[in-house]
């Protein structure tokens, strides 16, 4: 195979089709993949398997559904939202609702104590769907997580940096990695006086904060939650404050937290993040941001959260949701493990179909021309009762490895052979005619620039 | 990033666990995917969609999950392995049973009349599993189908040089492919007296025949299913026939069968897939064989089955399972298509499952060493109190595109970085020591060989 070098991903000026969105399954809130959009998505992909890969992770795959019990318990409020599957007879199963409980799973019962694991598998969420904004209820997650016994704050160092090359990589705009520690959150809410037995229900009160207005929030702690309107108060003067290592300093100074022994450890553990971050050279895309407090029950540590900015009329950056997630859950292990035995996980999840939705939009709005296909040459005859040669020689081309087609046809036109490539991209076609057969010779074709060349039949090989 | 060569997947001759078999969880037919079953099922893929691009094939995508009503009536006695969602609200769901229904579902939904796609997903059947011979209730296909209406055999003859292409490269041993053709099978039914009704459910018991004694199922045609024994006996002498384009010719003179226009339609066209299996170079390892049925009721051509073969005591070459499967279904889209349009469709399944088991026991039975990782180098230190100069190290070589690793602990042993690199297959280590840092250099280690060199740290970037 010594042809010469072929163009592998050339792109063609053919005619762009739109994306196909009456692929959209509305009413399960699902959706098919067209040919156009898997190669968006597979280039997504393959942006953030190498950031994973360049990193030293394995992965791993589990079963789309697992035990109902498996799941039971895991996510708080939102156990409402699992699928499951009909009583069929055997065990009651559900479909997994996120990558983190299965992997968790998987550790406890293979008895794993340290690994470095990504998996990019299909979740369910009987969630209300907003395609529009790359919400369905079958979606995509890609997870990395660092499990094992570590000194601290390094594997939660790197999960940022490795957020921090994706998003980068992926070229979707400015974003924030918001940073915040559950012992902080915890210590915070001690202070304020927060009775121990609210401080998951508060969490997840503050957790309301990128959608709603500190007024509403406050009025759910006080209404709903039943808090003093001073806890509140004093919680609000805490949840605005956001910044970099000064703002960690100026905590660990707080006469307050710096008392509460769980949020002391969270700041200096914050403040040992902050310094492997400026090692990494991430901290411009960092904020210190009290009011990250994150949906799931599991945290025990650092959390994050990666949003997306946009710039409004006024100029000034406001974000435009969330794009990835996670944080250090240390306990989630254990539950799993007939002795409780722990081992501490730290990682997160990339929101890839808002990432999707995103690169679709920029190549529809570009004049990219998406390849479907990586075929290099058309066979195409200019006679007909060619259709043998044309078998015969494509049958060579793909003994050879090289990525060739033939059309369907026993006698095809030539122009309709040439309009094909054009179509589809193909950069390349070997015309077979009488008098070149004769010769033993094919006459190849750059379709772009119709300069023709004659090869000997078996130096195409 | 000038470095030097670095060793993508070099392997190294760290010891060997064996594939962890507990990860698989029996109750529910389903298994969990160690990192080194990973990486056994990445290469197989890769061959196979190496293969398909080489076609010229693009990819698509469906959920999971699709309507209930979209699978009622496709499956025939199997549609009782159907796992359903429960009813949880909304619409009835099922997961899906194969890849060929929602394929025909999204080409009429989409209204696509042309297309040359693989799929390669998950399916769900509440079968009994199997897991030693690779049979689960959760497992991948690979499916390749050709769509539009083009001249005979033209596509199907691509779709047995794929076939065969891919069992030639993953190096399973022999294998042979059996072909036949639904109207041959059907033809031959009339010839030898069935009723017309009786044709799907004779079909069915012929497909036993690679399970069963003839004396069986002549049995089930009898008994259960009410032929006469004359008539059994009859196709019994049929089905007892396979060879190759001279048993084609032979049946084109057979009194009966040459008299049914089905059948002789049927035999006329697998004269020409020979001739084009003939320019392909595979007539080998193709037999024509009137047993071949295959149970689902959409075949209306050829059908086909690749079988692995294996030498017994005396020699003789007997079969081993099915590995690979398809065949023509022209009437299927359009049972999807409000107006009944049909699209011409041929294609097949590669058992992906079987592939697997074979390939993970012949790395079991092999020295040969997977690594899962791609790790090129480990940045390490020699000397306590150098975190923070590996982790600059390690950055700058993620930020240079360089597989790289850090152990996560303030004060490695030297000892125990070296080992993690034989545990993991890690070519290169990076050690850093005072005196090199002083010097401005770098030590780089072949972790096999123990050469060292001394980089200028610039110049490994």
């Amino acid at each position: 195979p010594s042809l010469f070098t072929l163009p592998e991903h050339s792109m063609c000026s053919m005619e762009e089709k739109s994306i196909n969105l009456s692929s959209v399954l509305d009413f399960q809130g699902t959706r098919d993949y067209s040919p156009k959009q898997m190669a968006i998505r597979d280039r997504v992909f393959s942006v953030i398997i190498d950031c994973f890969k360049r990193h030293g992770a394995e992965t791993i795959d589990t079963p789309v559904f697992e035990l109902k019990e498996t799941l039971t318990g895991k996510y708080g409020e939102d156990s409402k939202l699992i699928y499951d599957l009909k009583d069929q007879g055997g065990e009651l199963l559900s479909l997994r609702y996120d990558l983190t409980v299965p992997f968790a799973r998987f550790l406890a019962m293979n008895k794993i104590t340290n690994i470095k694991r990504y998996h990019i598998a299909k979740v369910y969420r009987r969630d209300n769907p907003a395609m529009t904004k790359g919400r369905y209820r079958e979606f995509y997650q890609c997870d990395f997580d660092i499990a094992g016994q570590y000194d601290p704050m390094i594997p939660d160092a790197e999960c940022l940096k490795i957020i921090h090359e994706i998003l980068s990589a992926l070229q979707i705009g400015a974003f924030v990695i918001k940073v915040n520690d559950r012992r902080i959150l915890d210590g915070m809410f001690a202070v304020c006086g927060v009775p121990e037995s609210k401080f998951r229900s508060i969490c997840s009160a503050v957790d309301k904060l990128d959608k709603m207005a500190w007024e509403d929030v406050r009025s759910e702690m006080v209404g709903e939650k039943g808090l003093s309107p001073e806890i509140a108060d004093h919680i609000g003067e805490y949840v605005q404050l956001r910044g970099g290592l000064s703002l960690i300093e100026q905590l660990l100074q707080d006469p307050k937290l710096s008392q509460n022994k769980l949020a002391r450890e969270g700041l200096e553990e914050m403040k040992l993040l902050f310094e492997y971050l400026t090692i990494f050279g991430i901290l411009e895309q960092v904020s210190f941001d009290l009011s990250l407090a994150r949906g799931l029950d599991y945290y025990t540590g650092v959390i994050c959260e990666a949003v997306l900015q946009q710039s409004d009329q006024t100029d000034e950056s406001v974000s435009v949701g969330s794009i990835a997630g996670g944080g250090r859950y240390d306990g989630l292990v254990g539950m799993f493990d007939p002795k409780g035995r722990k081992v501490p996980c730290v990682g997160f999840s990339v929101g890839i179909e808002r990432i999707f939705s995103i690169m679709e939009q920029k190549v529809a709005a570009s004049e990219e021309k998406i390849r479907t296909t990586g075929t290099q040459v058309l066979v195409a005859s200019a006679q007909k009762k060619l259709l043998e040669e044309r078998l015969k020689l494509v049958s060579e081309l793909w003994d050879s490895g090289i990525k060739a087609e033939v059309l369907y046809k026993k006698n095809p036109k030539l122009l309709n052979q040439l309009q094909y490539c054009e179509e589809t991209g193909i950069p390349l076609v070997a015309i077979l005619g009488e008098q070149e057969l004769n010769d033993g010779v094919v006459k190849l074709r750059d379709v772009a620039t119709r300069e023709e060349v004659l090869m000997v039949h078996h130096t195409l090989l």
